[in-house]
């Protein structure tokens, strides 16, 4: 098996996913080409996810393909951008046709999911490791940053919070048939471009929730130089989920938005108020999300 | 030192190729933000880059960045794309800031070369490695593919082959203030931008240099679904230089073309007839160029 023909294994596993109406030239070339949609702004992201690391290499290559696909897309959302197309890179250890095939099966399963291609990529030998890189588009000058928060303003949440920490808290990565809800949010992660419109329509500021609310919610801060205040009665605990899950925990890709105005499909949860940092019902929190190089 | 004190001094070392003319939201916030050239396509394309196997991790920092982006970027160039923007993955097994300071003045000094900025990035704790997503346009439906070659057609190569190929044989990789023509064309390829003008109007194919001349000319005739011939008189060999290396040797990052007609600036090679395959002076040749997962 070489790297010509294990390109091959993964176009064929992609199927409808490495061509569509915007994809003039799908995998295969020097470069892919995409058609631009005209009044729109490009929007770009880079993830790279390592095993053991980001997630468990052990996992079912369907979801880690599936969660790698959606976690980095979530960045796309966060700044109210459609999904365009994806390249992705993959270091591999060895040829595993098998196991790059499932993991194409997912990833194809998320852009399905999000009405998106993926139209190149890359093989190199070495440590275990997937790299995605996100591409959307926006009308011009409507992409939503973090900075545009104001004080008054309220804070915003997606969806309950904690669900895919507790998954991973429990070391819950046995699968049968049907995931369980907590599995579901670890494994099947969607991002939110169902709020795309809600967010360019109202939002001052968003961020997607990837280190946890409060280290995502003290990026937001910095960014629109205010303080954020949440009140933990508002933040829903499902079940399994400890509040230190729903805090810290980033990994089930809600977002956080802010705005004067409710939100349609999301829930307040705070207020954003003068000062710097993030408050816990007015106690000052220490923002401690994932940081890679903090031994 | 943690990931947010590594990024911030990235940024800095970035300096004027952090932001640009095109770029809205550069480094910093979920995902950066470009404006779009209205009857442009976007052409897009990924590499890694792997210590010890595609790069001496004992070489200066700046030749490893500077030679990282130039050899994606060609990716662009071979579709006659200009670069708009980069976003680049880095693997590091610790957070080293100098060498990373430096990395990025190297990337920076290639992007200012290239007219093109490095808006979006990530880090990761790993095998050192360095993945770069390279982002260009072209006039809508002017990308040149490596498919259309027809029989009858010439072709041309941009520069004298196997230089950096040679550097790589020798393992000539002593650095002093002033580089060596071999270690110039190995630590500094230069994406041949300058030829966007002429491949647009009258390439029928084109695909840059990257596994080896006989490789990638056996790349283009199979999407072209043509043979190709090299008369091996027409390849310059400089000094210190091996046909061998010419032959095989993919590191120059020249461009291979196909045209009916002189392309300035280019040298012809050979011609396009009837067939498959590559033939050196009427020989077919085995295409052996570099492929990451034939042992």
């Amino acid at each position: 098996m070489d790297e010509f023909a294990l390109i091959r294994e993964v176009v064929r596993h992609l199927a409808d996913r490495a061509q569509g109406p915007w994809v003039a030239v799908g995998p295969g070339d020097d470069a892919a080409v995409m058609r631009q949609t005209q009044g729109h702004d490009a929007v770009a992201s880079i993830d790279t996810l390592i095993a053991d690391v980001h997630f468990p290499a052990s996992a079912p290559a369907f979801y880690i393909g599936y969660r790698a696909l959606m976690v980095s897309l979530s960045d796309l959302a966060a700044m109210a951008a459609q999904p365009r197309y994806v390249l992705v890179a993959l270091t591999l250890p060895t040829a595993d046709v098998s196991w790059v095939g499932e993991l194409a099966q997912g990833m194809a399963a998320a852009a399905r999911d999000c009405d998106t291609y993926i139209c190149g990529g890359n093989f190199a030998r070495g440590q275990l490791s997937i790299t995605v890189s996100v591409h959307g588009e926006v009308p011009t000058d409507k992409a939503v940053t973090r900075a545009g928060a104001r004080v008054g303003d309220q804070l915003f949440v997606s969806g309950p919070l904690g669900l895919a920490a507790a998954c991973v808290r429990q070391q819950n990565f046995q699968l049968r048939d049907q995931l369980s809800a907590l599995q579901k949010a670890y494994f099947m992660p969607q991002a939110r471009f169902d709020l795309l419109a809600v967010l360019r329509a109202n939002a001052h500021a968003a961020i997607d929730i990837s280190d946890g609310l409060l280290a995502d919610a003290g990026h937001l801060a910095q960014a629109s130089e205010v303080a954020l205040n949440i009140n933990s009665a508002d933040l829903q605990l499902t079940e399994g989920v400890t509040l230190t899950d729903a805090l810290k925990g980033g990994d089930d890709y809600q977002l956080l938005a802010i705005a004067d105005k409710p939100l349609a499909g999301m829930v307040s949860i705070g207020q954003v108020i003068e000062g710097s940092g993030v408050s816990l019902d007015g106690v000052e929190q220490q923002p401690d999300g994932y940081n890679h190089f903090v031994a």
